[in-house]
This record gives C-alpha cells, structure tokens and sequence, in this order.
C-alpha cells in the first residue's frame, strides 16, 4: 500500500455519475492518482432514505479506507446531502463533497440571484443545496426540483429523444416561472443532458455542472494539507470498482469519464 | 414462532411491485397469513447483475425462512428469472416463482401462437420466458422486449402522462411489427400501467397479469404438499416489511395492493 502524498484518492458514487468528477480530476490534478468506487449494486441513491444512505456512504468510506486512500471525494450529491456530515465526523481524512462547491459556482455566476437546483428526490428533500446557497447569500432566491426520472432515462442513454424532453420541460416549468438565471446540475448524472437542457431554458441561463468546481476544491484541500502528489515516475493507472457486474459499468461508464476504462473491478459490499 | 400449516407464507419483491401478487393471494387464499418483504434499500433489481440478484434473492430467503414460513413466493420476475433454479436447490419450503404462471397463462389464450413479453432489462436478458413459452408450445413466436423505463415511471406513478405514451409506444413497436395478440406484463409494476397499454396496443390484443396464475399456482402448490391453512379463529394480519424507510413504501404501496397498509417494519439486510 502506498501511503502519504502518493497514496491515491478516493472517489465514490451511487454508481457511474461520479465519473464526470474524475474526469475534471484527471484534468486539473494530473499527479493525482484515483480509486473509483461506484455503487452499482445498490444503485440508484436518490430514492432512498437518508439513513440507508449513511449507512451506504460508511460502508464505501471504510473500504477505500482499507485501501490507503488519503482523502475522499463523495462524487455523488445525494451521499454528498445526506451523509458528508456524518462522513466528516467519522473519516480521519480530509473529504470534499459536492453541494458546496456547486452553490459557490452558481453564486459566482448569478447576477439576478434567483438560481435554480435539480437534482434527485433524496438531495433536494435534504434542502442540503438552498442551505449551501443562503449560506453564502443569504437573500438569494432558490427554486429546488426534484427530477427522478433523468437519471433513468440518462442510465438508458435517453439524451436526446422526445421523451425526455417532455419530460425535462415538465421538471423545469417551476424553474422557468421562476425567472431563474442560473441552474445547478445537482446530479452527477445530468451534466450528459446539458445539450437538451440548453434548448430547453430561455437564452442566456447558465447550468452548473460542480464536477469542475470539485475537482478545484479537492486541488485546494489537498495543499492546505500538504498532502499533495509528487510528480509521478511512471503513468497513472486508476482503479475502477463496482459493486455489481462490471459489464455496464464498462458500457456506459466511457461516456460519462470521456475516455475508455479497462477495467472494471468487482467489490461486494454489505 | 407459528409452524406447520399455520405458518404465513413469505412473498418477496425488489420493492413494492410484489404487492400486486399479494393482492390476488389475499383473494383466492383468504385464510393464508402473508409476510411481504420489499427490498427498497437496494431495489430496482431489473438493470443489475445475475449474480447480484441471486445473492439478494438467497439473503430475503434466509430471512424469511427464519421467520417461519411455509412456502416462499418470489413475487419479482427478476428474481424470478435470475434466482429460481438457485432458490429451489436452497430452499427446503415450496417455492414460487412468477415467469412459468405468466406464461401459462399467456398460452392458453393466444389464438395465434405469437406473444410478446415486456421486463425489465435483467428479465429479458435472462430468456426464462422465451424458455417457459417454449417449454409450453416449441412453436409459438416470441417478441421480447426490454422495458427499462416503466418501473422508474411507475414509482413516480407517472400513469396517464404524455411522456409515459410516447416510451410505451416506442418499446411496443416491435411487438405490433409483429402482430402479437398477447402480450406478458413480466414485471409486477407494469400492471398499474395496463390502463396506457390497453389505449396503445391494437383492439383485441390481451394484457397478461401473472399475479393471477401466480396466486393459482400457489394455491396448487399447498394444496399438493398438505399446507393449506385452516379457517382463521381471529381475522388475519399480514406483515409488511422493507430493507428501507416505510415512508415510500406506505404511500406508494397501496397503489399496487389495492387497500390501505397499516404498517410497515424496517429490517436491514447485507
């Protein structure tokens, strides 16, 4: 195992989604080697209680622990809402969660500050990201939708059919009526339907994909912690690791990190 | 702990989909007492992996055998397709499974032997109703076809939408290419949207509900092996039980068993 500044960071997800988080690691912390572990066994997250969820996040933590990562990144926004509390409390290592730095994206970019949020039945339920946000501008005016079906229907690779546009234009109606300027992607899974979300919303409305603004707050946290890695001798090679069957794992995963996996793990949990 | 022909029968599920077979039992077998067990904590079962399942399957019927039951229905047709063989090695009780009765069913009221299957990704994959037509009449025609989208749209009880017709109609296409006139609902959700299909499919085409023959098939089965139960002496109560909060399972639960549920206990397993 290697430990201290070469030891690799650990990222997890409900399953596949977080791997637009390890994307934008790639990109802005190239030294940084990554372990992914993605839930799919239990997938998805969004339904599900927020006691289950801990549990889930814990039992994650633990293994990637085991694993000598030296810090965690919850790539996942409903673990991130529910469980990045608790997380905190229970890990002995730095970990960066995603509604945060979505909010402060959002903040930064809003000039009418009346911003938007979607993101799965669990996160919105939370109230994690309208807290984040009042956090930050306590006047500000945040419209939350929930939106359980894109992740199904981005599961299925459903981008960009009338079906899910008309089921987009449903979710986002309250947005809309809103006058929102500005939305946050509040689920990993829905960066892959910008391109539909982007016909649908009046000109000029900025959506928020926190991958990038995480992957700037790990790059942050890893420095306050002098925990940063050196320049590596020989290629980085990441480790994948599923839950479940690693054949869609495999499948859809390349879409979501924007370049080929070659392996896929498998790690049963609970 | 009641035994011997007393003892409830133990109905599983990945969620609350089973609670549709529930509701037949409860009607052709008015003296049986029911423990249902709706794994939500790690439902939906139909996108993951055989071997997934089969541990779900085997880790449900160890509990619900340590409760006492008598027989074990898998009210899943995941479960069905993935776990049965396994579950009838494992199991020393009766087991029950949903595919065989579904598609008796369907062959005995085909007038031209060619019949399509709806499921989820895991059940069609699984070809156990190819093999189960197949097993009844070598020569019938069978169109598959995976429906990945209706349990997510049935969960959030998207019903009657516009969005729910327009994916009906595009996962029905190959079906009426094909000029089925019946067609096997082989997944406990989708009989809460026989009401669209009905509306979609071509005037005579017949809708097939295995919780029917499945409730029959169970009837047979006790009956065969002496463990029919005797007239209740008080009125019975069911036990309902989720791997996750009740809260969904209590709102949404009563959609599929067509009466109200008083309550639901929480059990954790894996």
């Amino acid at each position: 195992m290697v430990t201290g500044n070469s030891a690799p960071i650990g990222v997890f997800d409900s399953g596949i989604g977080g791997l637009t988080v390890v994307h934008e690691l790639e990109r802005q912390l190239p030294h940084e080697r990554i372990i992914y572990f993605g839930d799919t066994a239990r997938v998805p997250y969004g339904p599900k209680s927020p006691a289950t969820v801990e549990r889930y996040s814990r039992e994650i933590s633990d293994w990637l622990i085991g694993e000598g990562v030296k810090a965690i990144v919850v790539a996942c926004n409903t673990a991130t809402a529910h469980a990045l509390p608790m997380l905190r409390e229970y890990v002995p290592l730095p970990v960066i969660g995603v509604v945060e730095p979505g909010a402060r994206a959002a903040m930064r970019v809003t000039r009418s500050q009346v911003v938007g949020v979607i993101g799965t039945a669990g996160t919105i339920a939370s109230g994690a990201y309208v807290r984040a946000i009042h956090a930050i501008a306590p006047s500000a005016r945040v419209v939350a939708q929930a939106c359980p079906l894109f992740v199904p229907l981005v599961e299925e690779g459903w981008l960009d059919r009338d079906a899910t546009r008309l089921i987009a234009k449903e979710y986002l109606e309250p947005l809309a009526a809103a006058q929102v300027d500005t939305i946050v992607l509040g689920c990993t899974h829905y960066p892959l339907l910008a391109p539909l979300l982007g016909e649908i919303v009046r000109p000029g409305v900025l959506l928020i994909d926190s991958a990038a603004e995480t992957a700037a707050e790990t790059s942050r946290t890893l420095r306050e912690h002098g925990l940063e890695a050196p320049a590596p001798s020989a290629p980085l090679v990441h480790r994948f690791v599923a839950s479940d069957a690693p054949e869609h794992f495999l499948r859809v995963g390349q879409r979501f990190l924007g370049s080929a996996i070659d392996r896929v793990e498998k790690v049963t949990l609970g």
